[in-house]
């Protein structure tokens, strides 16, 4: 029995898309309405407000209408001018990638970077700092996804604050399943989105700004206003007598409050500790079978995303291939530099159940063993079950 | 008994968005895939091909992540450059609007414009383009939504062909109501959304691209590149094989595949006829009621939205604010300079069912005499049901 | 234009099943959870406790799983027993139809009846308890669906206490749209359904049940025990800490618990009075077309459904099926002797709104006319509009 | 971390109700539209005609409109009376418990008991029947549900088929999972349900009913009629043409459609075969870790239902309890009988997927463990990926 590739997986354990929680799904389904008439404008001011609990930011969280790409890329056209020197603090592909969209601003770029299986050192941030004070910005990804590796965001954050430059976060794949919010990691802008721990699909960035990054913002000749790029004219949308700049997506918000009232409903910190305890479970799982994570010490390993080194003669997409048409379980490759040298599991918004390691480790397991790398996947199982029962 | 502003309305009749089919509000539902697995990469090309054949155009259509503002931006950033003319065909606040992002280009603009419930006059393009032979993109707006009034587009386009300039048409408010397609109407760059007559939420843009249309942005050195704004880094994501630039709106193109598959069914001509019925109508009910409508012409209304000049003495907010107070019926305002001198009732998918006529003529008709403008609504509905009958 | 048969309607102004409320189709598609899971177990006994506030019956109501049907014959076979006399109050078709139920039991019956356009006179009643001291139950239908008329429950309720029979009820199509509980109107069994003015889909029979008809059904040899058509074997289902006797209708419950939600939210007189308004406007323009309503006197007409009495030499199927064909309205037919005789319009749960007497009034006297028989719906319509006004 | 009893568990690995396959909750969310409307009454026909290619019955299926108990309650009081002489094939406590619904009809019992371990031989059921030549309806529960066992119905059919008698069976919880249909077992009237292998919610039930069978229960006087118990009522009622009884439950025929149509979709052979090795893998790591199936032999336990005896010394309510508290997963109980003498996984619809065996092993191993009684956790992984592997 295999699983054809266009049939529906029964495990989808990615980094994102994964399957939205149930009640999100009905969310989507909600009545659309006018996006003028007062009731949804009572529902975005209070969609807004709900959110602003959780980003915790100086000021109202902005929701822009696309998927976190274009918070980022919004971010940088929207922060950066001419005039400014961003730190770009680089410890994997998107982070990296960050670079390309300050670039556009004609911002002169100063780079940190560590490889790509470690994290940064708030101290080598603060000695970058030191060697270069006409930094304005200091740019970071929190969870570099295609490593699965967490930068120490807060401890970093007061290195930026004491420095006096602005904090430039991605949050997106962190944000609903650790701790970060902008406010105790100092970030000045902090992007993220809906569509990874808080378990809704791709179709909304969320930003949370500062007083100083307003402010900027607004000062920036270059920012983009009347334009899908701009944060600036969504400043004041969460408001119910004012209007939009443009249509907003809708169905995606009530998705979103769906999203977040059973983030608050379960309690963050309960949130936070399933997708630990489900990432927990998948390391002692993974390495008890005789593989390797991807993160070179485990604390740098993330919550919310295992990445497990691919063994030697391996095929990475061929093991993925067998794990999802022998079990129904679907994970995802590594991006650019890391592609087709790690595998990862994700432990994001509904898929973030200790449980789920199980099959997790099995589906790798299984497809390994298929593909001529024998592992002890019993092994595995037992440590991962181990690891929750320790709790 | 009257409606609360932030309680669900009975009836959304607007210009949209409008309540999507409840076919499309299941499609929302469905188990959200990883975009990367097979499964949605055969979606996303099978949704594609199914729009394929309702859009048109000589190659496969594109999709953006966001509503269709994205399209029209991304269009005139993508097609336009400094070394272009465009004339710019204006009838109406959208089509006047389409400026501003051309400006950005570089381009020079040529105008042609009539007065805001007129239409333009192929005869009067042709001349345009004669005393400006340099004209390289000619752009049009079909349903000037603020207006509710539909530009010949098919007589236009044959114009500009024979001129040989490219056809850039604005049909967000048209398509999927009315016959519309690029290549009825020689269009080399059609953009419109699901999120009106087609019945979806607000949150993709469709495009229609000619071969001579891709050229030219593929030529096009300030055409956006990694950018959310970037039409050309779309052009083979409908291909199962290939990657997506970024994570598509997953939700939205399940969704639209309900959308689609309901036009389809039903068979697009039914649906034009329906939303024409419907528009017809309102129209003779308007007009019985002793009521003027927007356009100058009756011939030039639009079949999906009929816009209603404001009786003197009347603030058209107030009307609005009455009909959904008093019935619980929604309607759209104008935008800018036509703000406040009309009301839109819009008929588009699920809302342009000719019966929706009688409420919408007894709102209107109850609201105006409730602030003391007496209209004969029993005139008005019986000339509706004249109107359907006549069908 | 027509609508086909097969294709779906666009307003069904029935007296049920009609369309359900969107939250109540949302909640239809929550994950079923098994029913010994004691989240599910917590779940029932949450619904029968917010049930309970509505229904208003000294003890807790029991929910039945299949559509009221079920529960009138449950309620005839577990109450009645060889011993009874049942004075069966009879004003329609349902009413009559309690008969058999109850003769099932070995009861004798005695009737009371009136003309099916007129209702019960608690004096009435009086005097044929006089004449029958031995009378055991009393049953009545509240609202006689097939003739629009409502009997007044609370007086006879009065009555019936001080005569000291049982009190059995029938208010399937009354609950929920106007005001009935077994508080107020001494009701000893009270059977109701949510699938009419709460605005759910067919599947489930709510019972009120006093402490009287609990002990008359646990002393009664013949009432049913381990079969569905048992309510004794459900009296302690609704706790959370018993077994229920066998699986519940898990989506039905979950629907209703977004029915009773919206219930409670909108406040139980609101919706009273949104129906009553809508019957109240529909009355108003069925008068004002110079068509009769059904029930004799004005004050019979339920608020929950206008009956209007066929014209002469008008086919009553033929006219259902015109209104359908032309504008997509289905309304209800007849039932039993009423059947040919008059037409339905429904005004339950989510179709109770003001403006829907509108349209329901033009596709009447569209389809009156089509067949020849030339009604006012101007004047119609405009009668409705003045009585919603008047509100 | 512990899940709360009340909030919801991750994996519902029940005998039913389980989750339904989402597609079937995007059908309960469908439109409801009115009973009688035509559009509906088409849908029921469709409905019913795509069933009777899956009951495979000489005569149309019919639908009752509560869970399946009803269709053997009316079942049972349909088809016997007191003339008739039952052979009630007996192998768990659901066969049993035909009895009580026989014996009401007034019918002589003849009993043809094995223990709950075990199933019934065909040999013996024809020495039975020799035995009592006078043997009227022979009733068999296919997959005797408490136990997970499951009866051999094409050999006992055969037997029954020979002797001449009717042959009753209660299929519900092998219906939709493995093959079993009314024509290649010979089954007279056929007891099933959407809600378990089908993956719908409980709430309707499926009658595959003979020619003989109709002209039993047509010539019994005492067959329910005029009550929810009926068949007799629903025979025409598949028929768009026909009325229905009373109000069917117009949301679980919506979702029955959608349930067929995967089942369709996917191929009944494909799904049996889904359910077949779910449990085959099940069942090797049950025996890996060191447990003992409940079934004597193991070609006696069903593709639909694992049922593992509970170790010496251990408390099964506890044993399930910490299972759902630790790893969010549910399991069933035994029944009457077998109630603390096994656990039950089941494999029903959607949770027959073969990698959902290792959540289930882990989960009852750890909870053994945590309980006191060592098992061999990674064994059972191991023992279940092999089954899986070898297909």
């Amino acid at each position: 029995m295999r699983y054809a590739p266009t049939a529906s997986p029964v495990l989808t354990l990615t980094t994102g898309p994964v399957d939205a929680y149930p009640a999100v799904l009905r969310g989507l389904a909600t009545t659309v309405l006018y996006d003028y008439d007062p009731a949804f404008q009572a529902t975005y001011q209070r969609v807004s407000e709900k959110l602003a609990g959780v980003v915790k930011a100086q000021t109202m969280p902005v929701i822009l209408h696309g998927e976190p790409v274009l918070g980022l890329e919004a971010a940088a056209a929207s922060l950066l001018g001419a005039g400014d020197v961003v730190l770009n603090l680089v410890s994997g592909v998107y982070s990296k990638g960050l670079e390309d969209w300050a670039k556009r601003s004609g911002a002169e770029i100063v780079e940190l970077a560590v490889p790509y299986d470690r994290i940064l050192d708030p101290a080598d941030v603060a000695r970058a700092l030191e060697a270069r004070p006409d930094v304005t910005v200091v740019s970071l990804c929190h969870h570099d996804t295609p490593s699965g590796t967490v930068n120490p965001v807060e401890a970093i954050g007061a290195v930026v604050r004491a420095h006096g430059a602005l904090f430039l976060v991605d949050a997106v794949s962190s944000f609903g399943g650790m701790k970060v919010d902008a406010e105790s990691s100092a970030i000045d802008l902090l992007v993220t989105g809906p569509n990874k721990c808080l378990g809704c699909p791709p179709g909304l960035s969320i930003l949370g700004v500062s007083e100083r990054a307003w402010a900027k913002m607004e000062a920036n000749p270059t920012a983009p206003r009347g334009s899908i790029l701009s944060i600036l004219d969504w400043k004041e949308a969460w408001r119910a007598d004012r209007p939009f700049p443009f249509t907003p997506s809708v169905a995606e918000v009530n998705g979103l409050e769906a999203a977040i009232d059973l983030y608050l409903a379960e309690g963050p910190e309960n949130v936070w500790a399933r997708h630990a305890l489900t990432a927990k479970a998948t390391r002692a799982g993974v390495t008890a079978m005789g593989l390797q994570l991807w993160a070179a010490e485990e604390s740098f390993a993330a919550p919310t995303c295992t990445a497990v080194r691919t063994p030697a003669g391996i095929d990475e997409a061929a093991l993925r291939a067998e794990a999802r048409a022998r079990y129904g379980v679907v994970f995802s490759s590594g991006r650019g530099e890391t592609l087709g040298k790690l595998t990862r599991i994700g432990h994001m918004g509904p898929t973030a159940q200790p449980i789920h390691a199980v099959p997790a480790l099995a589906a790798l397991g299984g497809a390994l063993s298929a593909l001529g790398c024998r592992v002890d996947v019993g092994a595995g199982v037992a440590a991962a079950l181990a690891a929750i029962d320790a709790g």
